[in-house]
């Protein structure tokens, strides 16, 4: 089995790793890497992607995206979670390619309609490629095969707000639009990755099967990992945006259910994602009036982290 | 030790039961009745407080409150879960007594007045009454003992919205003011409600033990039953009301993190409560700003229904 994507991304230490999945999983065919600020200024992740393919020995095509949110203004990017350069800060390497003449949401557009019913996105960053692609061609709904987004949060609360998760809280204009155009979506949120910690001993394994790649991405876990301890008292990270991919090759690993999302866009509730589990009844229907996705309620952590680390060892 | 308490209600088929514990525990004194519209009508609600503490053979003030909610439109009563008459549709018994000349937020502010630091106020419908009292008298956060409030959902999920709870829900705003007022608060929400299942045969323990006044309940408990069980697929009921006084008088059943609430007033999240952890960073301080409250996270829910039984029994 082959899974054609493009990887939405905003590298981002956990983007590194799940970017290393992409580019070295024999079942996974990486079409391109779309860039968008998030962890990072859009300039870095275009960077970051553009080196991380090098290093790993691969020319994928990276196409320039968002620079900013849809309509909220911007928040900083975290650089004492992923670092200014969003690896870590460690020493990188010179980059040697260039992105796409063409940007992020024709980039998606165009590669989903030359392979209709083939391509599946997988967005790991804000959501605001996404969005853009379907304002120049909405038809793509039906053209793709599937999309899988790491972002949001069921009942595990936030982790940038009470309630919200930072990817969708980054651009909830976006997320509402993207979440709810009515494609087959599977929604890979906190209640999931949360479930997923991965060790330094795994780190090490990782590192080892890299070469060039995997000295990077250890560099750079090693100051995530010392945010994971001061805020949240882990001895690990959870790799977020890997579990994206770990949901599509390996869908037996989470529990899912099917229902309604909405996206709150306005108000101490922003960015918080809501699921109607379809056919619940609330006091209004207006929760159930969207389209159905199937959202991840939890995973077998250790199994996940397993086969992250079978991946790149 | 005894608690002298104002106990604001809808009864409703939940408040039926913890009236009956608030009128039965021998360390419970039981100061005065305050009525909201809610699970019922405001008249039906006054009614029925009334007529509980009759079958009780007690005479216990009771002072009529709020209508319908501060600002926003009101739903009708659900009578799908309460009956229309809050008490299942069952025959009920002419009432003799009357309510109180004076209205449920006075009655608050003269009561906690009379008795400063002593009176606990338990409140387990919409808040209006409490945030009236606030208008007429905000000293009074200084003069109660405590606040404990059945209402809210930290990671429970909501049981009128896929977040909201519905005591919050039918008057966010009213919720918003009496949460973050800055009183020694304590919220028991459905984190801790929903752990708590009473079956029949614990209905069964209590109609036994409560004579006239437990035929009322339990023949109300049965029109509720059947609620849950085409709803949510539990045989027996969550006695949310009383988990308000078990948490009173029993603390020890529940495990609580203190933090900041914020009540959401607006759109698709209306009436959630959003609990920033004590200490916790987030991206924005705004979460942070509201006074420390306790917040209940969970509950044994088999000692709680333990505890209900042996104090009806």
């Amino acid at each position: 089995m082959s899974y054609p994507i493009i990887f939405d991304t905003d590298p981002g230490v956990d983007d590194a790793q799940a970017i290393a999945i992409a580019l070295r999983h024999p079942e996974i065919e990486l079409l391109g890497l779309t860039t968008t600020y998030g962890n990072v200024d859009i300039n870095v992740a275009t960077r970051n992607a553009l080196l991380l393919s090098e290093l790993a020995g691969r020319r994928i095509p990276v196409a320039q995206g968002a620079a900013g949110p849809l309509v909220k203004p911007r928040h900083p990017a975290p650089a004492h979670i992923h670092g200014a350069n969003g690896l870590g800060n460690i020493d990188l390497p010179e980059v040697h390619g260039r992105a796409e003449p063409i940007g992020a949401a024709q980039f998606i557009v165009e590669t989903v309609r030359a392979r209709p019913g083939e391509v599946t996105l997988v967005a790991v960053g804000p959501l605001g490629n996404l969005a853009a692609a379907l304002q120049l061609d909405p038809g793509i709904v039906e053209a793709v095969k599937r999309v899988v987004i790491m972002g949001g949060s069921i009942k595990e609360g936030g982790n940038v707000s009470p309630v919200a998760e930072a990817n969708i809280f980054n651009d909830p204009h976006a997320a509402s639009r993207v979440l709810t155009a009515g494609w087959p979506l599977t929604l890979v949120g906190l209640d999931a990755t949360h479930r997923c910690v991965l060790s330094p001993a795994d780190m090490d394994a990782i590192a080892a099967g890299q070469g060039e790649l995997g000295a990077v991405l250890k560099g750079s876990y090693a100051f995530y990992r010392e945010f994971y301890q001061q805020a949240l008292s882990i001895d690990g990270c959870c790799p977020h945006d890997s579990c994206a991919l770990a949901w599509l090759l390996r869908p037996e690993l989470f529990t899912t259910a099917r229902g309604h999302l909405s996206v709150v866009t306005e108000g101490d509730a922003a960015g918080q994602t809501l699921f109607a589990p379809e056919g619940r009844a609330f006091i209004d229907e207006r929760w159930s009036r969207t389209p159905l996705v199937e959202a991840c309620l939890g995973a077998d952590g250790p199994a996940v982290v397993q086969w992250i680390v079978d991946t790149l060892k």
